[in-house]
């Protein structure tokens, strides 16, 4: 049996070019097993995409090979790459996209994907996904080792999902994503809370929120609530309801902690 | 071959949550074979999900495992089940979601899922897709038996399609669920016609239509029509356009259907 | 192993439609393997699903069975069809939806599905999708003939992608796509342009572009460019933007090519 692959990309599911890579795909991988990601990542959005696959590779088989593309610089001279890290590959444009998902699963090997001879012949220069990144994609989950698709690489572009700003009493944080239920990810985490006083008190716009709560019903309908998300870090959710619509919240959105000893918050939430 | 298995779940396709479903069955379950039913159900909207799932059921293989999603109580003390039925198995919230797609099928045998030794370890309190219906569906996809993942359960939630009011001259029913068409699905059936003379005369907010038609294009084009649609119920219809839109009709509309003798409507449709 | 089912309808993704589609053939092909082309053609818009479906099927494996279904006409007597093209099989609506993708593969053999012992038992008038044509895929996948499932048929109807009117000094297209990126496909080719001067001075609404580029980015953030798509027509782009929403482009709009000898276009885009 081939290895799983899992796709990632921008490239909506309104026209057929997702297809066109599992036909591209299957037409050299027969047996290829599929797990779509998400095709809806914002249109050249690399941060939103490979913070979508950060949250989802450590969940796929162990020898999961991930396909993503969201790729303004297609026919440019940025660089096609597959990263090797703790028996996954990831495949996709040297822009960033692959790194945080790969960085946090260990020791990253890097190759530049320069073999011709395992693309589609004549590639696009608008459409690698479909002319190299699917093509070689199939051939790695045939088991063909990176080192044969292409040569190593010491430098591939890094991208970091941004580190909260940590003082004595406040953790300056904010929101990394905004997902289909509106709940808001921001990037504060357990490890921010280790040893201080529970509940900490959320700021979030001009809201003061009691938390973490156990789950998105602890709170009557309609009340903000902050709960750890499936990510593994705060989120600001809204029972029934938006977050993001009813708190106007985007990426970007400032979210912070504090650890008022005897303050008590103005709105309880 | 493992048993496939059928998704339905309010999560959207615009995060990797879907995938995350399917990475962690494809971990335990290598050759899992996925039909996707919906992924587009209303946040939170059990009624809309049940619909579905109950209209997509008896069309899947007869040994399909369920796992139907739509979850406003994760995280409380809301109970996950899995309910049997002529050979089929639904896994989900115990919310009602599950319950019409299963009635319909036969008599139901009910599984309070209480064994974590099948969870992932750790459950979190907000994503019991991904770490409790998930691993328990794969498990059930390579024909472990319900009971052994579960308790046997005698009070599962049950959730009812809303009947319409039947009068010796008139039948009150109502929309169910408005299609991407902006078809209306009605509850009322070709069962409520039996003995009537045809056609009937239905009224959907101000319009009187005759019905039903044979298909959607026996009126001209931007005219209402009934057509007996594929769910089993009578759909209002509009040739090349959306009856929703068209007539303000949304779950909750009123239709009702007369057979007023010799009374002559208004209009013919 | 079966062959590959390629499937394209506009059922769009939030009611179970497309899940019916594959509980269908899964009932009757329990290996087979999907690839999804697009459920997000606009409502009965045959043109747009030719379309999409012409610029995938060469990508799909060489023996792939593509079920397509935009079927404003279904329950009326436009019949079922399947295409028989260089191995490759199309099983649709006979209203032109099959033909362009079937046509550019070489030439085509007709069949009228008029053999109900491959159907569901009792069709409906609204859903020919699941009750003719989901099941005739499946017979199909598992290598029945086409002959065995219809009877030939001398006068499939046929749909013509618009050509474009060719003037010594100007060749006089349209826009005859608009993909998820905003991205405006016209039927212009590069056989349009052999022979020509490059840069070609291309016309859309009052802007005047140098063209072909070499790639999307070959201009700055903002501006308008036009490249040779994968679809291998040319198409109007806007370097990380929307061309359509900024040059007000939809499927109708001329662009057109010129090759003024020593003519200075007025924005060199």
């Amino acid at each position: 049996m081939p290895r799983p692959i899992a796709l990632l990309t921008d490239f909506g599911l309104q026209d057929a070019y997702v297809g066109i890579l599992k036909g591209v795909i299957l037409s050299r991988c027969p047996d290829a097993r599929f797990i779509d990601l998400s095709h809806a990542i914002p249109p050249q959005d690399i941060c939103a995409g490979a913070l979508c696959l950060a949250s989802a590779a450590p969940y796929c088989p162990p020898d999961t090979v991930f396909l993503a593309v969201v790729d303004p610089g297609v026919g440019s001279d940025r660089r096609a790459i597959c990263l090797e890290v703790a028996g996954r590959l990831f495949v996709g444009p040297d822009n960033g996209l692959l790194w945080p998902a790969a960085a946090r699963l260990g020791e990253v090997h890097a190759f530049h994907l320069d073999r011709p001879e395992f693309w589609l012949p004549e590639p696009s220069s608008t459409f690698h996904g479909r002319d190299i990144f699917a093509p070689v994609t199939a051939h790695l989950a045939r088991s063909v080792a990176p080192a044969c698709v292409g040569s190593p690489l010491a430098d591939p572009v890094e991208l970091s999902i941004p580190e909260p700003l940590r003082n004595p009493d406040r953790i300056s944080g904010e929101v990394i994503y905004v997902d289909h239920f509106g709940n808001a990810i921001t990037n504060l985490r357990p490890r921010d809370l280790v040893g201080q006083p529970l509940p900490a008190v959320f700021e979030v716009t001009d809201q003061f929120i009691f938390g973490p709560a156990n789950c998105y019903i602890a709170v009557q309908a309609g009340l903000p609530t902050i709960v750890l998300g499936s990510w593994g870090y705060f989120e600001v959710a809204i029972r029934d309801g938006s977050a993001a619509l009813l708190l106007g919240l985007q990426r970007g959105s400032p979210v912070s902690v504090t650890f008022p000893a005897g303050r008590i918050p103005v709105n309880p939430g």
